[in-house]
C-alpha cells in the first residue's frame, strides 16, 4: 500500500511550511486573495487569467506574492496529472497583532485539491433569491479576497427553518441598493432583447475569470440590473471557472426551458477549455 | 533556563489541536469573530462583557462556541498572573470548499496574549483622516468579526508616499455615505454643547466594550457625526478595551488642550478596571 498523495501544500515566501502559524493575517483578518481553479490532467488551462486576477487583488491590497513560476511547479506537483480543482489561498503571512500591514512579511500561501464538483444538470439549475445584501465597497470590490461572510450568510439562508427551495443549486444576491449582483459563488448573465447583459462588479461582487472570458465573446451589456429584469429575462446562466457555464431552469416560480444561446455558449466555452467538456 | 511560556493554545471544540488545520474556514472566508482583552494580573476584568459580545455576534452568524468555562480557565493558565493583553479567535472550523457552512463543525478557537500596549501619552493622541471608507452592511454591523479589510486597507494609508501625519496614532473613519464611525481599532466619543456624542454603529463599526461601557454613564447622544462635526467639537477621545480612554490632541490642524471632562472619565474608568489605572 502507498500513502494516500497530499492535499495541500503550505508555504512561507519559497520555503515550505509544516503548519500555519497561529498569527496568519489570514485567520486574523481574512487579510488575503484566493482563486478556484479548474485543474484538467494536471495542467490549469486558465492559469495566466486566474494569475492575472491575484495579482491585480495584490495590487489593490499591497500584498507581497510568492514567485507564479514556484507556485505553478508546485501546484503541477499537488495535481499528479489529475483532473481536480485546485485552490491557492495568498495571505499577508504573520504579523503582529493590530490592523497596520508588517511591511516585511513574506506572503504564506497555500495550495489545495479538491475533488471536481458533479457536472452541470443537462436541464439546468435550480436559484433562489438570497436575502442577505452585499454592501458596496469600491475599494474591494472585484477583488476575490478573502472576506467573504456575506456569502457565508447568504448560503446559511438555505437551512433557514421553512426556507423554500432548499434543495436550490444556487442563490442570487442583491446590492444593499436593491440591483442584483451575482450568485453566491458564481456572476450571472441574463438574455434581454437577444442580448446578454451581467451586472458590474465595481461596487461590490467578484469579477469572475469565466465572466471575464464571456464578457467579449458575448459582446454583453455591463449594466446593473433589477430583480424584475432577471426573472423576465429570455434566459439566464451562472458561471464560474470550476462548473463553466450552468443554465438556469427555474428562479422562483419562474421556469426556463433549455435555450440555444446557452448551448451554443458551453460549446464554445468546451471548445476553449478542455476541462469544461460537455 | 526554562522554556519561555507559551504564547497561545489552540482548540478545535473541547480538545487542543498542535496546529491550525489548513481547511480552517477562518482563514479561508474569515468566517469568525475576535476579542481583544486587558488582562490585570491573570484575569480579564471586563470579561463578560467581551464573551458577551462575543455571544451575540456568534447567534447572529450561527457560529457555535466553545464551553465558555474552558476557555476562561485555559485564558488563566495562558495569563499565568501576568498583566497582557489577551486575544480569542472563534472561527466556525474546518470545512469543505464553499461557502455553506458545515452543520456539525466543531468551533476552532485561539487564545493568543500579546504585550501590553505603551500607556496612553498624558498629553493625548494625534489623529488622521482615513480615504478608506467603511461599507454599510446592517447584518455585520456591530461585531466584531474578522473580515477586516477595510481597516487594513485605511491602516495602510500611513504608508502612502506623501502621506501627512505619518507620525499619528490613529485614524478616523467615515462611512461610504461620508459620516463619522470610528478608529480603525476604537470608537469616538466627542463633547458637543457640553453633551457627549458617539456615532451609531448599527450599518457599520464595531459596538467596543470600552463604548458599551461609556454610553450610559455618560448618557451619550448615539447619532450621526459629520466631520465637521467632529472637527468643531469640544473635546474628543478613542476608546476601545485594550488601551481605555485616549484622549485626542490634535486631528489635521484641529488642536486641543486637555478637558476636564475627559480627565474625570479616565479617573471613572480607572475606578472601574483595575488594568486601565492612570
Amino acid at each position: 500500500m502507498t500513502a494516500p498523495p497530499p492535499r495541500f501544500r503550505l508555504f512561507r515566501g519559497d520555503r515550505p511550511l509544516d503548519a500555519l502559524p497561529s498569527d496568519d493575517r489570514g485567520l486574523a483578518y481574512g487579510d488575503g486573495l484566493f482563486e478556484t481553479m479548474r485543474a484538467h490532467r494536471g495542467d490549469v488551462p486558465w492559469w495566466e487569467a486566474h494569475w492575472a486576477r491575484l495579482a491585480q487583488g495584490a495590487a489593490r491590497l499591497g500584498l507581497p506574492l510568492p514567485d507564479p513560476a514556484q507556485v505553478r511547479a508546485e501546484a503541477g506537483a499537488l495535481l499528479a496529472g489529475d483532473d481536480a480543482v485546485l485552490k491557492l489561498v495568498v495571505t499577508r503571512g504573520s504579523g503582529g497583532r493590530g490592523y497596520a500591514p508588517p511591511r516585511d512579511a513574506a506572503p504564506t500561501w497555500l495550495l489545495a485539491r479538491h475533488p471536481l464538483p458533479p457536472a452541470a444538470p443537462e436541464e439546468g439549475i435550480v436559484l433562489r433569491w438570497c436575502r442577505t445584501a452585499l454592501a458596496l465597497q469600491p475599494a474591494l470590490a472585484g477583488m476575490k479576497h478573502c472576506n467573504r461572510l456575506e456569502q457565508v450568510l447568504a448560503r446559511r439562508e438555505w437551512d433557514e427553518p421553512g426556507s423554500a427551495d432548499r434543495d436550490a443549486d444556487e442563490g442570487l444576491m442583491c446590492s444593499t441598493e436593491g440591483d442584483v449582483v451575482c450568485a453566491t459563488a458564481g456572476n450571472l448573465f441574463a438574455l434581454r432583447g437577444g442580448r446578454w447583459h451581467t451586472p458590474p462588479v465595481d461596487r461590490c461582487g467578484v469579477a469572475g475569470v469565466c465572466r471575464a472570458w464571456l464578457v467579449p465573446r458575448t459582446q454583453a451589456v455591463v449594466v446593473r440590473l433589477s430583480p424584475e429584469d432577471v426573472e423576465r429575462a429570455e434566459a439566464l446562466f451562472v458561471c464560474n471557472a470550476v462548473r463553466g457555464i450552468l443554465p438556469v431552469a427555474r428562479l422562483g416560480r419562474r421556469r426556463w426551458p433549455p435555450h440555444p444561446a446557452v448551448d451554443a455558449l458551453r460549446r464554445a466555452l468546451a471548445d476553449a477549455h478542455p476541462g469544461l467538456v460537455l
